[in-house]
């Protein structure tokens, strides 16, 4: 017997995709391997993303509101679809939940998931509620869209391309750790008042209740910007990079100075002790976009608040490396989804 | 606070459903409330149906081989597909499992899935893999395609329609008795062997890997029949004949000696002194298909072995009843999915 522990998430998946047969119907374009799969609808493409959240692995409900994480099991899966270059269009929900739980709380809950459904503008369709014998299950489906000369995989991008990401990356690990921090507080004594301070609401934000960066989709077409590749930053920009560089047989070099990271994340990290560029790195649930351009096309973004060089693409796939001010290159590991 | 045993499942659906927004993109056909939501995409209609299996409530992993538990989730879904009269295409599955299991269970449970995407005919398109704190967990989310004319609604029967069932009933509960009572006899003495019988292969068959009846969707419209409506038998007859009068506004009468069982079924009720009729109506698991089709289509079907009639709808919704040969109507109640 194997321990799971041994192959990792991406040995796990790399193991289910390699023992499938390769898909037979004549409108399945992509299967497993990609944030969402991919289908030829005549028109455009169609794109099916699913997630699974389960509580004391993806959320504690004692920090975490049960509307805030309707909301962001939401962001989970329009994320994916986003990561194609698509728009989502429809979603439908599974619930998990033990009788516990009061029909208020299914209320707010659902209250999180219609809200995250009008902001993303997407039509909640179905799903299923059952029991559960211990905690809280979500699984998300997420129907999407793409024009077909649209669609953006992981694994074409190439080398010289410019590395871009979306907003700031960091905010949402360090949000966990004040709220973790704070539940200590609250552990050890129940009467103690939470003292999250309004200067940390970012951060807090960030990881309660993050929004999918669709908007960067209808920018990047307003822009006439097709990107080379991308991916969604769910579990920290290394592990990611790392997929996409995998996926496209390339290597990378990526500036330290130029990751984005906002000022309450560097204080905050400054707080934790801990690096802002780990957090950033390492942290996850950001749910920003990683996505590559050939270098003719970068002049249209470099203009753009929203979107940020962080490096280039290289030829030598064993080099994804970490470039500091100082000159120094370090390899680039993956912790996110150990 | 409410609790939330007091609203049941019926409860719980029609509260999320009254509360979400009437759909807004303009392919999404039907949302909360069928087997499966409907989505126009263009010469064909598109269908999504997303079930949670969760450990401890949906199967007891003492006698569900991850095999047999594998192939269970895919029928579960395409089931859903079916009974809109469609046909799977494409699936994902998200799994949520501690590390208690090992590499080898993983590989057995997708061993099911694939064999089960075989026998179907679907792609295995994507999913998710995470961890879990306690027990498995699988999300399975199928896609499948109708030609518009042949789908099929639950709330679109008509009084005098001809109700008419696939296959046998009450099988798979009675499986379920006979997998609980050896798991009692091995609990009280792990050295024992298990008893089971050849002559009950069929129940424990029916209980382990049930096949749902994409073949009635391929007879069907051999037959040249388009049944008024369909649903599928999940939750036991009683649960899903209710829902079905109570969205199309009928009122139904069944006869009990109509109500298919076989022999095996007979045999076991006898054996665990439970009516064959009551597991029938109230046993669930049987993943047939339950259909009404107008008078006059009625005689394409009567010579199909697969196809029993068992009763008729009526104008009245408050009378959905079983009339026994003796000439006794009593109201049928579901019990299934409290």
């Amino acid at each position: 017997m194997t321990d799971l522990n041994t192959l990792g998430e991406i040995g796990l998946i790399d193991r289910i995709k390699q023992a499938t047969p390769i898909p037979t119907q004549p409108d399945t374009i992509r299967g497993i391997g990609d944030d969402a799969a991919v289908f030829d609808w005549g028109d455009q493409y169609g794109l099916l993303a699913t997630d699974l959240l389960i509580e004391g692995v993806h959320f504690d409900l004692t920090y975490v509101p049960l509307k805030h994480l309707g909301y962001k099991a939401i962001t989970f899966g329009v994320s994916d679809i986003a990561a194609m270059n698509g728009l989502p269009v429809q979603v439908t929900v599974g619930v998990a939940l033990s009788s516990r739980f009061p029909v208020e709380a299914v209320d707010e809950l659902y209250d999180g998931i219609r809200a995250a459904c009008a902001a993303y503008n997407v039509d909640l369709v179905g799903g299923d509620t059952t029991s559960s014998r211990s905690g809280l299950v979500l699984s998300v489906s997420v129907l999407g869209k793409v024009p077909k000369d649209k669609i953006t995989y992981r694994n074409t991008a190439q080398p010289n391309d410019v590395l871009c990401v979306t907003g700031d990356l960091g905010a949402a690990y360090l949000g966990l750790q004040l709220l973790e921090r704070e539940k200590q507080v609250f552990l050890a004594d129940p009467n103690m008042q939470p003292t999250l301070s309004e200067e940390r609401a970012y951060l807090v934000q960030r990881q309660l209740r993050p929004d999918a960066r669709t908007d960067i989709v209808h920018e990047l077409r307003d822009l006439g910007v097709q990107p080379s590749a991308m991916i969604d930053v769910s579990d920290g920009l290394a592990s990611e990079l790392l997929h996409l560089c995998r996926a496209s047989g390339t290597g990378a070099v990526i500036f330290d100075e130029n990751i984005p990271i906002d000022d309450q994340a560097y204080l905050a990290a400054d707080e934790f002790n801990i690096s802002p560029i780990t957090a950033a790195l390492n942290g996850g649930e950001d749910y920003e976009l990683l996505f590559t351009v050939r270098p003719q096309e970068y002049e249209k973004l470099a203009q753009n608040a929203r979107i940020t060089a962080i490096g280039y693409l290289t030829a030598d796939p064993s080099q994804v490396v970490l470039a500091t001010k100082a000159g120094q290159q370090t390899p680039i590991r993956a912790q996110g989804w150990q």
